[in-house]
């Protein structure tokens, strides 16, 4: 086991969960090699100094090019936003880097292939930034769907919902730009979305898409001039998934009082499931072969039974939080790269969440079903 | 103020929640006059005898044509499988009768229009069994989207989820046939939450559909032999409204799990709501102008400052039930009848909903949107 | 089965909820034979007389001791009240009729035994009205204990708890009154707590109480000035059961925010019990044998597998209300006089309540555990 | 800001915690300055050695003694079971050393007192383990009670209950000897909710306790003998605050299907606050002045407007973990350290709960109320 020197480029949201996540990973688990905190980039210099030392990195700088290409480090870890992932990618990728990116990977479903094929013929390891899958309930849930313990499933209902933008005054961001959010809701929050989805039921095979751009105008931070908003706040996707389920996916980044409302419910002939990521640690599970009088949806709660809880806490139902499945999505990247075995959510994965965003926008502007089996998006 | 004299048709489900509720209005509501359960009919002779007794019909018979020519009866309440609404209702509006129906009105949009038109024509008065929307609940938030307390209301998130159905050895009924029931979750359920949906964010203007029927064969009750269902388990909506809002509709009566679950959220610039019938004692409001870090979905529990419930009990938070709602229902339509008004569910709205059930087959089995403006539906 | 004639006294809120159930009882339950409404009273004959004719009583009258003498009654119904129901209780039992009475039964312990006593010696049949209890989940909960299915029950913890006097401002009334009242929130909820876990886990073997007053003092709802307060707002209650298990008991007319808060656990050996009547369509059961992994409290929705639910709906989940509750019990009501057997809910029921609320108030007064066995209470 | 050098003794659940908070709080919070995880020690000195690799402390040991009079140590963090705490708090603050101890501090109060008087003369700052008060949510409870939101605050029910010894077969541990563990149910979980209580409403006035242990005897682990429990499951505690409050609290180790329950409600007379720490990331609220028929628990979810979360985390409702807490508890700790000041949760505040834990033990034993006003428990 040798400790993976990182490289961290970008310092906001994401770079500081990542930075925790890399912190603890050796500590939480200690049976994988603590990753070395190597080298902080950010366009400000002085910023990734100031935070290079708070956040434990050995080094820091602002040019993620010579990061990108420098000796040291093993792997390149991008947090930094949607529009710069495909240049820093392609160059870790050209350097024989392993790669750790933030979802979405990138701005198109052809760019993320390029990624894909880019870090496949490098023959490095990549990660994307799916945490939500991390939750050891998630992992529940997809064990007990593999295992048939709800029988066939046939239905998906799922949701991802945030108000960051509910308000018709939240400032323009890049997040609103096609050349550097890409779709708007999303990419931002359906990608999580479409990746729970197939991670539980497999793959889909088509989807049928409807966008609505609630806010069309949001006044600029920094003139107050209303500026046009050139994605959507909303989708509405229909699905059917390959095993032969259908589904529906709603996702939105102004449902108003939704924080971090990534939810779903999977219904099976045997049993259902209902999950709520603002719940986190907890799922519902309702058993058709209950005793009679005695059904209903059991809310179990994580604990020391569920895979990786225990590693944080030995005592059930004292509660993960989201940075703790950025550790676990680490613990999971360290052993993919240290076992040379792909992970679930690798660039291939990141591209395919990406093609079937393109299709969902496909659809929606032609009125049609869009074909997204692997074949269909190969193409 | 005259006592309305009842002739019931059908002693099933609804029969007796009809009776339950003629029986009590009069006590709950001391305003109305309490109507008179003059009439029970069924079929099956033995049993309508009995039951009129049981249930203090004065009457009783077996011949609902009889009971529509009856001048002794003001009112022909009907309450027996889908197919037999039609040829009911229109004798029952030949005879000049007030009619009260079941839900769905009829199999289809056109045979709902010409029950409507009969009764338009017959200068009667007219309510559907929408009970769901007498919810003193469904008041507040049909009053509180009207008055602007959510502000501009862009997005409707609605489901009706039973499983009465999800298991697949669960016996082929009336329910499964094209001609008994009609569509399958859609007449079932789905009337009740389309009808909720323009309830409260007025007419959609288009919608989107994909049905699914989960298990294509059901065991005959009698013979065992597998019998081909022939309506959907599942219906997947998209929908668009004339005020603007974009929203889904998801329907199944093979949802595992859920019992009564019809539920919504509405989205609006000002705030939000949530609803769940399986509590249907609690309405949750979100107010993006409460305090900061203090702002919620807070859950209002029903009680008496909110319409109607005082009249069942002075407490707060002490819970209606199903059948209350039943009995807000028939005051409802007294109230129609003695005031000569129409009330929102009356058979024009029954059609409408029929109509939309029809157009969303129709985008389903067309795939593409289907306009179900007031104009459109009425060509 | 003959049609019992029921003379009601008093028309506040008990006395509509009375009404509402005698209504409706033969139609929910063909079973029984309908009473008969035939006599309304209230000291106030025009509200009687208005009221009789909107409830469907064949009678008024503003005489409760006529009412009691009259020939043509079977059954007093006692809705006035506390301190009113002691002097009616002895006339309708010297009058060999029976009697069904709101709860507390009386004012204090010695005056519900004198009441238990007459209507003992003079046999005639009896019922409380401890609504809550009729719960068709609650008769599960029982169900379950008895049959040891939560294994040894070794703890109770139980509350109810509403706000309706937690505003100082309310007005002072006879609920302030020890001689109009008696207790406070012992007598109005308390009752119901006690009753509710002594259903469940047997007879409680001693108590240890502390009473508190929030607001002293009160206005008078005619000259606005001040009053004493003469009874508790809040009761706090240690509790030791025969069988040997533990448990708490919180009382109180002063919790902001709680509306109809009666809830409690039971843990048990083998599982546990979770139950808040402010969702009064649901319970919430743990069972220690669920597999591995899979365990949590599940949330059983009321259905027709439970007791009495499907008299009034055949679709699970679709919820009763508090006057459902109401209805059940006057069927066992009519069930107990036309079988000529106790039930649960008698009048020795009516007074041991009412012996536990002395010893809890004696015990507060004398900071000392106060048996309550049956032996020592009827010392 | 200097790096403070942890030496932390104990490697079971709670070293592991401080372990990973110690890692990772100067990155959550860039203002402190990292602590250096200087020194572990284990009795077992190769577990020892290879947690201090993983967990990336510079060195190891088995010698506590050695640890707190090592020069090159400024912290020494008590994480071992409760009966050694006394012997390495007392060398600790002989050696001058900051002291960070988990909860309880002792197995008595006198004991506690004498760690206490021993830092206080020692001119140490220490901080206990009692990482619930640190949910942000706990904070603003804390805030807007202190700041009136709620108005006069007049009760406060609380229960901390899990149910990892509810099992009669649960091994026999130190947990159940009262020279290892000190009382049961109160020293493990009472210890959290008392100084929860007392956080929230202030000091406490007096205490009347009433103990049970449910399963009297467990067997061994080794020799499967049973062996007697030294100590209460349950402990049920009435309360009276100095500022006038009531009070309950119901503490378990017994509760099936309770794994993390602590949960409290608190009632004033302008509002209301329910928690329950199975769900720490949100809590109720209800306000008395909120609008008519829209009254309701809001369920406020943790956010950055909530101090210190934004910190982990800038979208709201994501959710923090137990282990969070324990980041901002050592936080706490550090600025204490750095500025002199002391924290809220020190050794006099352990010392304090430790002897309210005696006088709910003596008032258990003696029937009678026990004075815990800080001149008494001085005495």
């Amino acid at each position: 086991m040798t400790n993976l020197r990182f490289g961290l480029i970008g310092t906001g949201f994401m770079g500081k969960a990542h930075a925790i996540a890399l912190q603890s990973v050796g500590t939480v688990f200690p049976a994988v090699a603590a990753p070395k905190l190597d080298c902080l980039v950010d366009a400000d210099l002085g910023r990734a100094r100031n935070l290079a030392a708070a956040w434990g990195f050995a080094r820091s700088g602002d040019d993620w090019q010579a990061l990108c290409a420098d000796p040291d480090i093993d792997v390149v870890d991008i947090c930094t936003p949607n529009h710069l992932h495909k240049e820093m990618a392609l160059a870790a990728a050209a350097a024989g880097k392993h790669i750790y990116c933030e979802k979405p990977l990138a701005l198109s479903g052809p760019e993320a292939r390029e990624i894909w094929q880019a870090a496949k013929a490098a023959g490095i390891r990549t990660s994307m930034g799916f945490n939500y899958m991390c939750n050891p309930l998630i992992g529940l849930a997809q064990e007990m769907i593999a295992a048939g313990e709800l029988g066939e499933v046939f239905n998906f209902r799922g949701s991802y919902q945030e108000d960051y933008l509910s308000d018709s005054r939240s400032p323009f961001s890049w997040r609103c730009l096609r050349n550097q959010g890409g779709s708007g809701a999303l990419n931002d929050l359906g990608t999580h979305l479409i990746n729970m989805a197939e991670f539980l039921l497999g793959p889909m095979s088509s989807v049928y898409g409807s966008l609505t751009t609630v806010h069309s105008h949001r006044p600029d931070p920094t003139t107050g001039d209303l500026r046009a908003v050139e994605n959507e706040d909303i989708a509405q996707v229909l699905v059917k998934f390959a095993q032969g389920s259908t589904g529906t996916m709603e996702i939105s980044r102004v449902a108003t009082g939704k924080k971090c409302g990534l939810d779903f419910e999977v219904h099976g002939t045997k049993g259902a499931l209902m999950f709520d990521q603002e719940r986190m640690n907890e799922i519902r599970l309702y058993q058709v072969d209950d005793a009679e009088g005695r059904r209903g949806h059991r809310t179990i709660l994580s604990g020391p039974e569920h895979e990786d809880y225990a590693n944080f806490c030995p005592a059930p139902g004292h509660g993960l939080g989201i940075n703790d499945l950025k550790i676990i999505e680490v613990r999971n990247f360290l052993n993919s790269i240290s076992t040379d075995t792909a992970i679930h959510c690798d660039f291939q994965n990141g591209w395919r969440v990406q093609a079937i965003v393109d299709a969902i926008e496909h659809s929606h502007l032609n009125q049609e079903w869009a074909d997204v089996s692997e074949g269909q998006l190969l193409k």
